[in-house]
């Protein structure tokens, strides 16, 4: 078993409206900072998960985006590839 | 001026204790997929911002990360570099 890193990114589809990040845009004209044509805000899951090689380490975290972590019908996710295995079985 | 796209990582101080991190790490066990060490959730912010350089859209971001996006009493965050100028002025 190796430990594998790694981390899900969740966003919001395109067509999916974003109140918060429209909110935080509008915040940020009044912070007195300009000049911002976009601001969606999604998701970042950091992991830590033992696997005993990376196509189990992928196939694992591919199924709890699917069905965990994202909402498919409005988000997307991608898997970044920082799955770096270590000899140390857990890191605190 | 130049459009450029960054994306700002927020996460919980690791002496943060993270609830919803935690109870998705039991329901990926209840799922089936055992393994998992850590699971921390966190935020992934993609903007676009007009800016004259880089010196100057690093200084916007750096001022929004910390007033805005992230509470630094309890969060860390963290500046992606993918900013790469692009000759458009908008990207809708």
């Amino acid at each position: 078993m190796s430990l594998y890193k790694a981390r899900v990114l969740v966003s919001l589809r395109p067509s999916v409206l974003d109140p918060a990040g429209e909110a935080t845009k509008d915040a940020a004209g009044r912070l007195g900072v300009d000049g911002i044509r976009k601001l969606r805000i999604g998701k970042a899951i950091d992991l830590e998960l033992e696997a005993s090689d990376e196509t189990e380490a992928r196939r694992k975290l591919e199924l709890l985006s699917d069905r965990l972590l994202a909402n498919p019908v409005i988000e997307n996710w991608k898997l970044e590839l920082h799955m770096v295995p270590t000899t140390q079985s857990t890191m605190s």
